[in-house]
């Protein structure tokens, strides 16, 4: 069988006391996991820090040593809780530079020198970095393997739209799911037997409470398509010996 | 002024493959930011990891290391990838042992044996933990400052409410919001200077862009009402020299 297993992975790092404080329900995160399988990337942790110097320093350090790729969101505005560029200068050790190709837009919108001032803090990238394209306004930047985008959903979206095939290719995650109003306790052990025939497909069992009901959604996951495909059959087949009825929920 | 200066901190963990895979949008932790608000404690880190166990391992010791408290969401159901007892247990060197309580309330609900013995799964929990009280079934559990919850966003939420009182309590932070349509750029430098007055307040500027117009939401937080109310009358101030209109959001 043919099976590429060159496995690219990447941690998503977003930046904002929004998020922590639960003002601001993060939907960046969800984005980012399913347009990087697109790309070939597998998101394999995500953390969540305030907009404190030393807590995105140590986070980008960590994350970028044990990942192929980050992708952080947030902080990268023109206002004094905007801190992204500096701390990841900081955490590769290198100074702030004015990018003359983000000055230059920066300066298209005429605006009084203070507010020009302002909007001129988002022309610093780390020196050594690259650019993201935007097409809405200032771009962001990478460095090392650490992709720097906006925190606003539509930008950053803009933003990891701009990298398509600009990024390294592995394999992309396929998907299947189907639903049955059983309980977890009654497929676990069948369910686990599946799983062990099947070790390179990831089989979640996902349970959920609707309508006074608990039911589980069991959701397969790997490369391979004939294998998703033999692994749905043994699951519904397994749901129908159970006494329920399989739902598809699809798959991508 | 009699400002208490306690904080009490946590972080949350979500454990769980669908969340790092974009299959499942996490709502967990803004409930949870919320809600330990109302118990005095700040959510000042969030992590999500994978169904794996060193990743859940070395997490839940790097949390337990540096916060005040940790709170974990999924992974304790009865079926083959519900690690996250197996890998509390591990991180805090003690074995699994199976808690009578939580035993009998399996046991109320007749099972044929194979579906007993993996419900059973559900009654483990680590030595010297205590447990988390749930009227929808099997109980949550903690051990030294890991507190360990569902991942269902109910049955989560019936947990950290069984929490209420049990846990140390520091300062709740209150917030006032207020919006406009100004950009970030035309504000930034007169923002600054009103955060500089009020250290103590975090004065937060978050925008978006609505409508094909930029605007910005400024949040300030903090434990004092008066410098709440007082910074929030400087930032409307500022909106209104500018040519805003300040929109009140409301506090809390």
């Amino acid at each position: 069988m043919a099976e590429s297993t060159v496995r690219v992975n990447a941690a998503v790092l977003v930046i904002g006391n929004e998020i922590l404080s639960g003002r601001t329900q993060d939907t960046n995160l969800a984005y980012l996991a399913e347009k990087l399988n697109e790309y070939g990337i597998q998101v394999r942790e995500a953390r969540v820090v305030p907009d404190v110097e030393d807590a995105i320093v140590d986070a980008v350090n960590a994350l970028r040593a044990r990942f192929d790729y980050v992708f952080t969101t947030g902080g990268i505005g023109p206002t004094h809780d905007d801190i992204t560029a500096d701390c990841i200068a900081k955490a590769f050790g290198v100074p702030l530079v004015v990018d003359e190709e983000i000055a230059e837009i920066l300066r298209r919108r005429p605006s009084p020198p203070e507010v020009m001032e302002a909007r001129m803090r988002m022309a610093r990238i780390p020196q050594g970095g690259g650019l993201i394209r935007n097409p809405f306004g200032p771009h962001g930047f990478y460095i090392g393997n650490v992709y720097v985008m906006a925190g606003i959903p539509q930008v950053m979206q803009a933003m990891i739209g701009a990298l398509q095939g600009q990024l390294r290719r592995g394999e992309t995650i396929r998907s299947r799911s189907v639903t049955a109003y059983l309980s977890e306790g009654q497929i676990a052990r069948r369910l686990g037997d599946i799983q062990a025939r099947y070790p390179h497909v990831d089989l979640g069992s996902y349970p959920f409470y609707r309508s006074d009901r608990y039911g589980t959604t069991l959701v397969m996951r790997g490369s391979v398509d004939a294998d998703l495909d033999a692994m749905l059959a043994q699951v519904r087949q397994m749901i129908v010996e159970l006494g329920g009825t399989p739902v598809d929920e699809g798959g991508g």
